[in-house]
């Protein structure tokens, strides 16, 4: 395959040793100018040091790009995607998958800002990340060139990335090997960022082992958690969370505070083996702490607050939401429309849900609102003024109907 | 309304003093020959003292059915459910729901049997119980004559109930007394069987409040469940669990067994607000324990051997499946096609999962099957025979290609 | 049943025989001042002739609303019906459905203005009409008061209706008697707006036989519609068509000019076995000339300017969208979902569509917009700039991948 | 790219130039045996001639496999696909898309019996007929090589193709030149069989152009179909047609009966444009005269035998069965899932359709069946021993009670 002539270049960058890489390769077998964009989505590690690499290698300052970009996630990302109550497979709370866009988005805007006409993400070539970000660039710039290093190069094992960055002076940090000077293998691959930190790979690989203890870097575990259970309240307005106890926080200051919550409690592991977009079955573990909460607390204010067949559309639509996030499909029409049904159903969803917290348990213990549809008067057992038995009758007869006329006709 | 004229009617008959005042109001209302039927399905009372109280009222004992049908019941309606991994409203594990079409039809049956023109239900007017038993009934048998006594009566309060029992001389358990000789109220309609308690009405109907403690019957709270661990395995064929820790066991036990696990280690409580079906919302707590594990077993053993488009498929159909259960609609062809497609995804569902009981938490910590789908081959990130990285690019490119399209025309 | 007691009843008042029997009886047995409704929405029968008929029967001038909805009816009911592309049950194009909610809407807004508090219709009790009117009223104004005659009264047949006619001194029309001074049987009960005409009832009610061709009021038959094809054009912007040949027309005028090329070529015609929400099957016949038209004008631009997946999503949801109609649900939350997800899509649903109109045929012969999404360049056979043949391979591979696995695993 | 080594390869091979050149090239490039296979489909081409053509080749006569396999595709697909009313995006009765699972599965099943790795077709790589074959070849057989040729080679003109061919010795047939001895390039690309005849390319591509009428070679025009209509009968059982005017025939007879009758009175031409799985938009024009019969009388025996419900949610899961069959899943779990569920309806769908056939129009004018679920004494409007009116009162009631509660709580 020819390679395709680009004159500049947007990489997500973040800093480390496989993405320096990719940076160095970028410029040596594109002989292209390189911008690098990295992102604080709240990974929780430094973004700041990821100048000065840049800068050593090369980098000119203008073509630095170093964005928080907590906030936009927060509101724009993941509060619209669990107004849906998504999960995908039952389980998954797809953490990494709505980073992903965002990220996209972001190159775009910075190489169309940049007079930039290509982007480059490390992403490896079996994985679902790859499809995300470049439906995402596709999706937003059909003229924009996608270089995606780990399908293209040769770089295939430890041993040849090592010797590749030796050879290009790049900086490698010690723990990339082992006591023996050997290329370490990391035993897994982590992402992280506001919503969750996942773990994928290697040790992983037997889905019949549990990962080990050491793995779970964020929350607490089940044992180790608190003996004594912690309540808050968490309040809503349009389907979307503003405060805590009270408080009210901004969307990536409250989702941070209950990460806290939910890491002191054990709240949030996951560990499954789930189907990728590209073909086969992996297996995934993830730390969802803050996420495991909302989605608890905002089914609760929903169920006082939201229409009963609305609630149900919104179940039946909800895997499919889900699994276009998965897919890397956000800024598809399709996403879009699910979107505008789901939203649609979010102007009254308010009020305020308690919520005991308690080694690995989200309880709701509590839910509250002003737009309340639960009326005492109809769900009392007792006679009311509204509610006559007797229109049952009538409701079960016509429902029934077609079982009567069948039983009566077609199966005489 | 005049009533319509029955010689024999098959109750549904408890043996409790609800159920005992509505067959002698049938006997002198309708002045019908009453047929009791009395099924054990597993709620843990004793069901042979129904019979002394019936042949007390008068009944003839050959016109009294008492049956244990929990094998029948699990094996044909809880585990077929379990194969959807059938949650309403997303918490709800239908334990009331599934087993009110087993009821109606062993009612049907000694009905057709007896030469009974007439059924009748000690459901009240208001819960979704009376649409269930009633679409049963219906759905099976469109001729049969439906009595409703809560919803023909007038005695529509406990005062009214209890001097109708005393004035017919109905015995009358002294826990329907309070302290002072008045009517007592209990606080919570209760109903289970093998595979929940439910509790709902009066003291709940503030979904602002927690229910008390001491309302739960069946599981250990989270802080008295054991502080250690236990771990269990579980095994399937044809997607349906057949052993416990390697033991084959009947559906009854197996199921009865893993409701020990769960009680033990606090398992399966639910606390919701759920849509009835009759219109308004209502408050319920479940205890469903080994439901609460069979569901995550079943998803967890699905996730290597089900195919990833079907399982996608079977949540999509989900909801409306739970829906149509709650709603009583069990013998509806509608329900029959899901169930259809449901079960052709679960020829291959096999295999042993590995769960820990801790505190509330069922946590999947193996799975293992012959007829996995999960490749360590393809998933691992190293290069592979089979998965061929440069094939993403096409994969992507085609799926992107609508995007890119609509970039170069429509949104030009 | 006790009447309940209502002073001032909004009654939707065609000026014909039954609702002017209705008009009385309501004064009668509710001893209620009347206020009436008379719509016209394009039905092609003079409304004013009804104000004579009221101020007869003492409705007093200022309780008499003749109001021409015929621009808010195509505008607002049927244009955003059809974006979604709605047939009931493969064939019905929902010609009263649709009408029903907001003759409901009127009434509800003149008893607000009016101060009434209750409001009445004269829809039968075995039909679909009386849900849809009644779920209007409810779900726009929880606390008006119903009534349904039909329901009610005992006036359930045709001479017991003429002579409670009679003896109250309304005028009835020598169309209700036969040549001997019988009470006359129409042989169909019909219905018509804009959007159609419909037939059903009496001699209908044996699915094996054809309708009289006398029967079809509106269109020519096949046989008679010229021999001739014409061609016209109609153009669209945001999904709603705006032009025929060109010129511009309000939304009622360019249905109704619809209608004329539809009732000229025998367009629209059908007769189906359908099946009502209250329970049982009913024999219908329809014209919707005009709808016919333009749901195939509607799909021609949706198939040059609509994303593929974002179709496909309106396809599958499009039969629970127009049930939610049939049914009488236009009001509800989750209609208002569907109706977000599917505008949604319209933005671009722009240009104009060449049609061939001809002995009942609609043949598109042309589409053209300038946000086509059809690309010469991608569909053409010859290889391309853009789309390279060799990404189908991996396209291919990807998609397959899942059966290459479990070939190699499971099936093995 | 290497070419894969292969020893046999399974081509399905119409005898025609195209398929000719692959033939010798499958030979020169990767040296293998090549096994001919070429079906009767009732493409209304003689299918023997390809044996002498394959003999000319130096094809083995044992390697030689023509098979008449019009009853197995009607039967076991063309039906089952009917059964559903499977339609893609509202137009498109998918004759091309049923046929290509076939010939993939007795591709795999000659290449199993004769020990062939490998398997070809002459799909190009812009269509979806190629990933209709190959999801069809690996869904079954996982282990197969698949030859694209139109992907590898690059022959990609009619100049480079007819030179490849006059170098290799190949018979070209006259009609491959035009007048003047270039090659000439036919107007469609076409493909038939007992089901269809598709058109595509070239002068179909602007969609604001009507084809030239002498496009369509199997139906009559309308203006040419014969001034009288003709009546028929259609018997079905189990949801299949068995029968026409009561004569029971083969399904394969009985759909070129139907053709028959379709062709001489205009029925079943459509002309769209269709979004193709690769990804880009495409004008097809099809002509499916005895597939247009079948869908309206099969939903017409189905509204009659049908179960509401189960009728309504068919209607739902079509498109995606529809689009399941466009996109090449026939063997796939989710495409067997939806077929189970659809099969499980049709057990009862039987009787009788009687249709007009008349200038392009199939009109139902009767239905029978002694499964009927059609009851005059329900449907009428008259008041009737099983349907009381006044059921409709709770009926509607329970119904709005969601909107009356939202009423009073949450919209006050």
């Amino acid at each position: 395959m020819n390679k395709k002539e680009v004159k500049k270049v947007v990489l997500a960058y973040s800093g480390g040793l496989d993405t320096s890489i990719i940076l160095k390769w970028l410029q040596d077998e594109y002989n292209a100018e390189v911008i690098t964009f990295t992102a604080d989505l709240g990974q929780g590690e430094e973004v700041e040091p990821a100048r000065q690499k840049a800068l050593d290698m090369g980098i000119k300052p203008e073509n630095i790009f170093i964005l928080d970009i907590k906030e936009e996630f927060v509101k724009d990302y993941v509060f619209p995607m669990f107004r849906a109550n998504a999960i995908y497979e039952g389980e998954y709370l797809l953490g990494t998958s709505i980073a992903r866009p965002l990220i996209s988005k972001k190159q775009i805007e910075i190489a169309e800002k940049m007079g930039a006409d290509a982007v480059s993400h490390g992403a490896t070539g079996k994985g679902n990340d790859q499809v995300r970000f470049e439906l995402g660039y596709l999706g937003l710039n059909s003229e924009i060139t996608v270089i995606a290093p780990w399908r293209e190069w040769d770089l295939n094992s430890r041993e040849k990335l090592l010797a590749y960055a030796k050879k290009n002076g790049i900086n490698i940090d010690k723990k990339h090997f082992d006591e023996n000077g050997n290329p370490a293998v990391s035993p897994y691959s982590m992402d992280a960022n506001l919503l969750h930190i996942s773990y994928e790979g290697l040790v992983l690989e037997d889905p019949a082992k549990q990962p080990d203890e050491n793995m779970w870097l964020w929350t607490n575990s089940l044992e180790e958690a608190p003996n004594e259970a912690e309540y808050i309240t968490i309040s809503y307005k349009n389907g979307d969370p503003y405060a805590i106890n009270g408080e009210e926080l901004s969307p990536a200051t409250l989702l941070k505070k209950l990460n806290d919550y939910g890491n002191k409690h054990g709240i949030g592991r996951i560990d499954i083996v789930e189907n990728r977009y590209v073909g086969m079955k992996a297996r995934g573990c993830y730390e969802t702490p803050g996420g495991t909460i909302m989605l608890k607390a905002h089914r609760a204010i929903e169920s006082i607050t939201l229409d009963r067949e609305a609630a149900h559309l919104k179940d039946e639509l909800m895997p499919r939401y889900a699994k276009l996030i998965y897919n890397g499909y956000w800024f598809s029409p399709e996403r879009q429309m699910l979107q505008a049904a789901i939203d649609e159903t979010q102007k009254k969803v308010e009020g305020t849900v308690k919520l005991k917290l308690y080694k690995g348990n989200v309880v709701v213990v509590g839910r509250e609102s002003e737009k309340s549809l639960f009326s005492e008067a109809h769900s009392t057992f007792e006679e009311d003024e509204v509610y006559n038995q007797k229109d049952a009758e009538g409701f079960i007869k016509l429902n029934a109907l077609r079982f009567i006329i069948a039983g009566q006709t077609q199966n005489k």
